[in-house]
């Protein structure tokens, strides 16, 4: 069976990865591709790596444009899908890569975000424990953000083993300037972003704060605690999480790895690197697979967790399709069969 | 039926984006994989973006461990094929990304090489007016370099139809430094590098002139006399190529325009991209792609065509297999449907 | 004496660059700092980089604000100079760093800019035959641009002797995106240009086209005709021009570099660099030097000139802070005897 | 008085930014420059922005070429210093930028550099409390590591003033590619580095982290225990810190900026940016200034500190400059008026 697909937001870069994977993915055809200030403009303008469907011209993005689809992707600032997914019934699976619907806590959305709640839906990050199965046949998902998803399974396994201790924990993530998306900002022109770094949102807490720490709880199953520091270099796209965590009494490197490994080793997507070899974000490019290595800091009391992935593959549109894929009952990796483009 | 495949220079850039081509290939397998002074190592540690083959232990580049493949891929340095290709018979393919059996001319070869020319196979670039057809059941091709094939696929359509004089063509092009290949070279550095931009080659004649001035003289059908001056670009990979060509009498742009859709509509990985649009290498970086645009400018009195390609991929990982499709009788793209990694 | 200077457009990159090199100039005094939108805001918010100024606060861009002052730098959009400049009077220097004031021919730069032609004034390009001795205690500067100068200063002194012909000259040059300013374009986007390069402006004759054609006329005493692709390349600053003119008669290699060391020996920052080395734009970032090489491809019966600068120190703001001491009778490498910042 | 300068490994990184900033110091004359392997070639070859340099021809490293200087810069690779030292007695002033002289501790010496300590110099980092006093005068000056000089000046003040908790410090560091020197290593090549993030040397403690425990045990008084991940980012130059400590109990906001502006008001060349502004690496390329900012994160109760330097300029040569200056009684900020070439 052939399914049919619309996609919101079709000229950000979020939607154009969607696209990009969805052109390649075996069971599905492209329907309606929409967008909002460019509606009525060719895709292969906004999109020109979208070859095939260069001469798509995007339409409007509303409920009746994107109704009539098996699945509906939306990659649409944060705040408007709650109205959108209302119109689409629940004939159609809707997946949503903003942040309306992650979180559990209504309060923390409200605080983050300054909105009401709409809701929480089931969250499209399977090598999360206990999250494969509420993905199987589910008609609405949010998919997790690109620092989260990283991040997250930098550390799920050494605090679902109680290795490491819940609180504390710190993290500095460097990513690329796509994570910010096609947004007219001085501070993500080119002349200024190459050649150096620079961090952002600090000690204030970041918006994916709330978002990690409820996922990590979850792994946890205890309240989890982190100070997150992202920054921005100067490459288009990746994400490298340099995650520490005190190691809990007696937590071998040993222990870790084999932790990990148990985790991990049966996912298609995610990887813990032979010792010795770390994750370089190149590796992962343009692929929906999230590398990490680990180390315990004796000295320090640490374990150091470093892990990478592609923000707008694995962290946005391969994660999406992989979710759509389980909701769909597919092989779980269909059509997100890519390597890394490296070097 | 599958095909066997094995790929030599394993360890390089060229190699490794071979091996993330076959990887996604649905008609082959991959035997072994080899090397030279990397024999012993594992395949992941040189290639850590070849995930699924990460633990694969790089051989020996013996024609005893390449042979029994139905298809050999070649990615050493110049002037080692032939012995090779020799001990490893007519039974098996063997594609060569070296030069050594591109050039027809045997002084060409002796001038810019410095040794014996060891023969002309079948060109792996069926874009070419009359290649398709001789790379159709072959058993041995040369693929043709990365400058090449980004500058011939721009300026044949002109040649071939009479529009722009086959003298005084100026081509300026800029790579990406993994055209240069693995090799540690300060000037490679990346400290040196990024944030800058440098020509080498000038002047004197660069080893890819005659290969061009070759294949374009095919397309114009009289001899074909260049300029051309490389520069090394702060990017990984992409090619963009600038070729200018003094205008036949009364040529105008739309006459330019019918020839190139003449010759490329069909393609599928060869584009003339809309009115207005021009080439960014990015769109295609990943990619089996080329795009190119084109202007007549009347007050100089010449064609400007600018064309885009990933050198790795279409310049030659892409371009040997989709050779290999052909000369095999599989669809001409299998395994080949990747989009760029855009942005 | 202490000159005191003002700067309009300090919130963008070349008044940010004039300060710079002001700001460690031993005869001058920095006065009013002005802009249009960002008014009143801190110049340490907009420029980070010049921390002895941070705490200065950017007035209107006015005529009031801007007299009263030894020499004003104008760093305003095209058209914008001349009302501001007979409002300055001539007891002030002004130094207009737009196109407004370089072009002589009135038709020129109506058919480019689409207004009214205001005038020529003295041209900043003291390394050109004559133009030094019009820059002493000129009143009015007007500033080329970054494409010409280093375009110009690379074919000048072979048409001067009549080395190469006048006509069919073909330049392809790449430059950093600083070029375009601090424009809020998508193209522009850091996520777009990093690990790409792309061509602009092609074909149809760029605005820098007769201002290059007008400078190389004078050089070679006859009109001078030229192809020109500017290209986008994914750095900061830089330009690095390759420009190829058809030899004359009988011109050998050692004729073009006699013609150039005896143009540039005596030159504080125009260098013909040693045979062997070529020009890297990185070893003249954040320097008012330009260097270059030449060879004769006698193959194509062209000389190659590769020439690089920064495009916003000697191709903007060092060019008109070395201009203002040969007005003001200073010594004229006052201010610039910074080296690139390399690697 | 004009002081008489030797640079020795003046091919490499460090060797050429001392000399870009010596080449611009009114007080000092540029005598031998040495080298090892590249010795008899000429400079210009090697440090192509050396302009004014380019004909000097470097000879042979040796304290018979290093001797009859009042001053002598050693940027030699670790385990040099103290032979050639020796050697050239205590009328000339010798500053190391190698490692060498730096640990008071020779067991930590021996541990990370498995060689004997050879003892320990004044430190070249006048603005760490009590250093200033050490410099004046000084015949022997070990120059700090980038990575230690970025990190303590970011941390000092809050230890100095027991604002943070002196255990349990966790930085995450980005460097620029420079860092590594001139090697000749796979991972640093560009078609590795650009477009890409990696960690290095984690876990594992760093050699630089008893440098930085040192200087920041001094200046809290009490001994200090970090967590240290340097990453390496695509870029030539720069470093990026975050540091983080935890809150001593009731630390606000305004007690850390009212020690950090104490400590550095009146520093030449460190900077606390004003509220709401952050660092950015390139605000201070080719400059030997230092910019941080800082939060308070009452969430994960820890203070974040991020630091931004240029590791060749303040991070190597100009930190040495400044110690120089200092040494020879001169203005500290002779020759290092540069501001960041920015954008």
């Amino acid at each position: 069976m052939t399914y049919k697909i619309a996609v919101s937001g079709a000229s950000g870069y979020a939607g154009g990865e969607v696209l990009r994977l969805l052109a390649g993915h075996p069971e599905v055809e492209i329907g309606a591709v929409t967008a909002h200030s460019s509606a009525g403009e060719r895709l292969g303008t906004l999109q020109p790596q979208l070859i095939p469907l260069a001469d798509r011209v995007l339409s409007d993005t509303t409920a009746e444009n994107l109704s009539g689809h098996d699945v509906v992707f939306l990659t649409l600032p944060h705040g408007a899908s709650a109205e959108i997914a209302a119109q689409l019934g629940e004939d159609t699976i809707v997946i949503d890569a903003a942040a309306d619907h992650r979180l559990e806590s209504a309060s923390a959305w409200e605080q983050f975000y300054g909105s009401a709640h709409q809701g929480t839906w089931p969250y499209g990050l399977p090598e999360l424990r206990g999250q494969r199965a509420k993905l199987a046949g589910a008609r609405r998902i949010a998919v997790p953000g690109c620092y989260p998803t990283t991040i997250m399974l930098g550390l799920a396994p050494a605090l679902a083993e109680g290795l490491v201790q819940p609180t504390d924990i710190v993290i500095v993530a460097a990513t690329g300037t796509s994570g910010a998306g096609k947004s007219l900002k001085p501070h993500l022109l080119s002349a200024e972003v190459i050649g150096g770094m620079s961090p952002y949102g600090v000690g204030g807490v970041h918006r994916h704060t709330p978002e990690i720490e409820q996922g990590l709880g979850h792994a946890a199953g205890v309240p989890v605690q982190i100070s997150f520091t992202p920054t921005l270099a100067p490459m288009s796209r990746g994400i490298l999480a340099t995650s520490t965590a005190k190691l809990a009494p007696g937590t071998t490197e040993a222990q870790l790895r084999a932790a990990y490994h148990q985790q991990y080793d049966a996912e298609p997507f995610v990887h813990l690197l032979p010792e010795g070899q770390w994750p370089v974000t190149k590796q992962v490019i343009g692929s929906n697979h999230v590398t990490m290595q680990l180390a315990v800091d004796l000295h320090a009391g640490r374990a150091v967790i470093v892990s990478a992935a592609d923000n707008l593959t694995k962290g946005t549109a391969g994660g999406a399709v992989q979710s759509m894929n389980i909701a769909l009952g597919l092989e779980e990796a269909t059509g997100l069969n890519l390597l890394g483009v490296t070097p």
